[in-house]
């Protein structure tokens, strides 16, 4: 069998040649899966060809079905990388250039060559300007992400006119009252938890309990509390060493928002008129708005964020909370229908203000063109979310199809992408975990097991860890029960167990992970975290009702049980 | 044989799914070659799902030795596109999603549509500030390239000390007196050509004949003119509706830059310090120097791209040149080197100032990371230069590879970029073509038809038209030949008439390309040229000493016989 040409790939300036910091570029390959018992990269520098070359073997880190992964770290001379692959079989010896396949053997350099600066791969020059840099402490944090307005209700005076009683389940139309003092109040019981950084669904002023359909982006929600409040949370919060994130709700607006209102009245005449997608003069919401929207909600008129004016003014929102109440971080809502130059404006005056800031788009899907260092710091993890549920709470794959898949998103994205993506099991737009696991609390456990032993930053939905459930919104927006009685206790103590033993070992926040993939398979899958320092720690899950024998990796020396979810 | 499912590429928002124009996306799909009978997309708005939704065919566009490539060209309603493919064989029906593979009929669609959003492929919306719109002139223009001391000397009083007679070879060191003022003098001559751009190698003041170690670029070379001749030039050119691009060289400087004199003077202490990437200090030129060059070249300090007041210098001279004295567009050299930071706000500078203007960057590889719309409007395209070598030069590859690697060339770009990129077959830094022919003209004209019937933009490099030879630099920069009996004067006029054809000809500077498979291969290369409204023109080139028999599209009605080369 001659090597499937068809599979293989690279691409320089992609996830799969980066630069991984000022001096480091990562270069990986793709190749059919068992297909190559070796790869190497041939690499120098093209201004001291041949003599600065060098032939390194790479390592395969992932594989799935269809394909193997390899990479390797080369940290050049002179910041600039020349580079061929060879590919090896027992029967084969590939060169694999930018210009195309040679079969060629080791000691002949594939003939491409003769025109190096053409033919050859390249990584023309690492400018620190262009590494992606995500702020340090993200891959350390522990998320807990509130809805405020269902979290805990600290001051009734600002309570809504039609509040409810708390507890019991939500309409889409309810108000429970929930508001900012209700989250300082209760800041004990996160820090308790082992909880490192907040993130706050909207909490601008707005007429509905979500506040995605803002009014006015300088205003905290008069039922929410004051600017004096958020800056009184976010100190009480940081005296804890917690993070506060805010959600950045930029692709739209709210029908009360004055500029909007400004076009209702005005039509063409507006000085905002240009402020949104108009189709045509005067505005209309019916049978369907003839503005750009958020789907088709009348009343999330979509933002003309290519307008210098609305770049100027949101942009002014972006840094006025950070600059002047502290916060930590922009979530940015439905981040990927907004445009890309937006985003990379946004990112030079946030990090211009705050260099730590972390900065978190909602896209659901394959982030690379978000993720190159110029827009996003990491995006919400819900592939992962939905690779668990169909591994253990759908059980639709099995353990071979779960490594496969969290494989493939490995290498999606840059390790240091990798190293802060938003891990999560669940949200205020999605059923409960425990809804999905359809009450099974062990489920839930080895979910939870997977979030906090998985790359990335771990966030747990408010109230998930004392045994809420609720399925689509606005089910799984119900208010936090804060009554012990009605708390699983001893689940959240399990989850206090594992940010503890996350926190301790920095092989489950930093490092690398690795599938042992002969124990992938069926109800099983079992994975590496390998620490810089070579620490390892060995997670082998059992999702069916009975025992299983599990190799664990040979190398092993001192082992030791760190955590058991069941008998 | 089932689908070979490791072939299968599409990846949203990259050259697989941009926007081609403000309403329409182009979505193109990769197969194994020879594997799928048919391809459609599955689309629709995942808002209005599936009532929206359609199932359209996709037209096989290109092919390689080891794929298919399909594209489709979609209107979403609501600028936001929610899809799917499905490849179809006499035996398989195969969905393809983000999500991955499922077997499954038309009338079944893929089960990852029960979580659409997250499952299916989505250009999540079609901003028209993310839209790439090169310069519409390009792609009709016929541009010339002009190495500036070797073209014309227009004014002896300017003459370097040193200047030698004009004529014979040049060594490195050779200055022959070519200047502005000659350029001028010979725009009858290029307009008699038909030549509609000049791209000239750098004019700024530097002590070199090839003046890429800018000394000041501010001041156009005393040796070349100064300010008011390139106005001159630049409104003389206008005149006859030329347009005229610069050398931007803002990679690295000269040695006489000013500010890294300042920093060999003062060391760490200068206010230029961070200029530049100084390793250590005092600056050292040997053995080698010990900051950041182009190469190893001590007299071309590399700039740090990447600070801000060295960003406003030279985002100032790009501005200034424009608004100045009117030029059209900037070169840029060793674009790849150069941080992505600095790239994307030079374009909106230049872009703010001149919408027209075109951003050409030398890039010689796979040009991506450039050309997404917020850097480049185009690369130079070596690439086919390259191909044109191998397939009509060295003879090393035969019509079926020549055809192969022009259609992965063609879907590595959006067909916008494609409309404009700049295509040339030598230049300053490649011997000639003439010499590459080895002195064959024949060749040399196939070469010529070649760039001028390809699509983009076709440059030629001064004096190929009237028969010029040259090894590698300094020998490909001889002073023009203006003797006329000296001139190839029959080459001149094949080559007038070819600009001619293709300035009367939409289909040849428009529409697609397209390779008449079954005629491309041994000595042979057939392809359409397609004009938007239809028109269609066949190309047909065969290299071989003998005539052959070529089978033409039997849709071709109206048979026209164009022009022809040789008998």
């Amino acid at each position: 069998m001659t090597i499937c040409r068809e599979a293989v790939h690279h691409k320089p300036k992609s996830n799969y040649a980066y630069a991984f910091d000022e001096t480091t570029v990562h270069v990986r390959l793709r190749t059919k899966h068992g297909d190559v018992d070796r790869c190497r990269l041939l690499h120098g520098d093209k201004f001291e060809w041949p003599e600065s070359t060098e032939l390194t073997p790479m390592e395969r880190v992932h594989s799935d079905a269809h394909y193997d992964y390899w990479q390797l770290a080369v940290e050049p001379d002179n910041r600039r990388l020349c580079y061929a692959f060879l590919l090896e079989t027992a029967d084969e010896a590939l060169w694999y250039t930018e210009w195309g396949f040679e079969s060629r053997a080791e000691n002949e350099l594939p003939t491409a060559g003769t025109d190096r600066s053409l033919h050859y791969f390249e990584y023309p020059f690492l400018n620190p300007a262009d590494v992606h840099e995500p702020p340090e402490w993200v891959s350390d944090a522990i998320f807990y992400q509130i809805f405020p307005e269902r979290f805990a209700n600290g001051d009734r005076e600002l309570d809504p006119e039609s509040v409810e009683a708390w507890g019991g389940r939500p309409t889409r139309e309810s108000f429970f009252g929930g508001d900012l003092q209700g989250i300082i109040d209760n800041l004990d019981y996160l820090e308790d938890l082992g909880i490192t950084a907040l993130y706050l669904n909207p909490i601008f002023e707005s007429s509905s309990n979500h506040k995605y359909n803002t009014a006015d982006y300088r205003r905290i929600d008069p039922h929410f509390g004051d600017e004096e409040t958020l800056r009184e949370l976010v100190d009480a919060a940081h005296d804890r060493d917690i993070r506060v994130m805010l959600d950045a709700v930029f692709n739209h607006c709210g029908r009360q928002f004055a500029p909007f209102q400004d076009v209702v009245e005005n039509g063409a005449d507006s000085a905002y008129a240009d402020w949104f997608h108009v189709h045509e003069f005067p505005i209309e919401f019916e049978p369907r708005p003839n503005y750009d929207t958020f789907g088709f909600e009348a009343y999330m008129p979509k933002l003309n964020t290519g307008n210098p004016e609305v770049k100027e003014y949101l942009f002014d929102v972006a840094t006025y909370w950070i600059e002047e109440v502290g916060i930590d971080g922009w979530r940015l809502d439905v981040a990927d229908e907004v445009d890309h130059q937006f985003w990379r404006e946004l990112r030079r005056e946030v990090k211009a203000v705050k260099p730590g800031a972390y900065i978190l788009g909602e896209i659901w899907h394959d982030s690379r063109p978000w993720l190159r260092g110029d827009q996003f710091d990491a995006v919400m993890n819900y592939p992962f979310t939905y690779a668990v549920y169909d591994f253990l709470t759908n059980e639709s794959i099995d353990g071979t199809e779960f490594a496969d898949k969290i494989s493939r998103f490995l290498v999606r994205y840059p390790e240091q992408v990798n190293q802060v993506l938003f891990n999560l099991l669940d949200s205020h737009d999605t059923p409960r975990l425990l809804h999905r696991c359809d009450g099974d609390k062990r489920s839930l456990r080895l979910a939870l097991l997977l979030l906090f032993t998985y790359r990335g930053t771990p966030c747990l939905y408010y109230g998930d860890e004392v045994g809420m459930t609720g399925g689509d919104d606005p089910d799984c927006r119900q208010p936090m029960v804060w009554d012990r009685s009605e708390q699983d206790r001893e689940l959240r103590a399990f989850v206090a167990e594992l940010i503890e033993l996350r926190s301790s070992l920095p092989a489950l926040r930093g490092g690398t992970l690795r599938f042992v993939d002969e124990e992938c398979h069926g109800d099983r899958v079992v994975y590496r975290r390998i620490a810089d320092d070579g620490d390892e720690i060995t997670v082998a899950i059992n999702r069916g009702p009975d025992p299983v024998d599990v190799s664990l990796p040979t190398d092993a020396r001192d082992r030791e049980l760190l955590f058991q979810v069941g008998d």
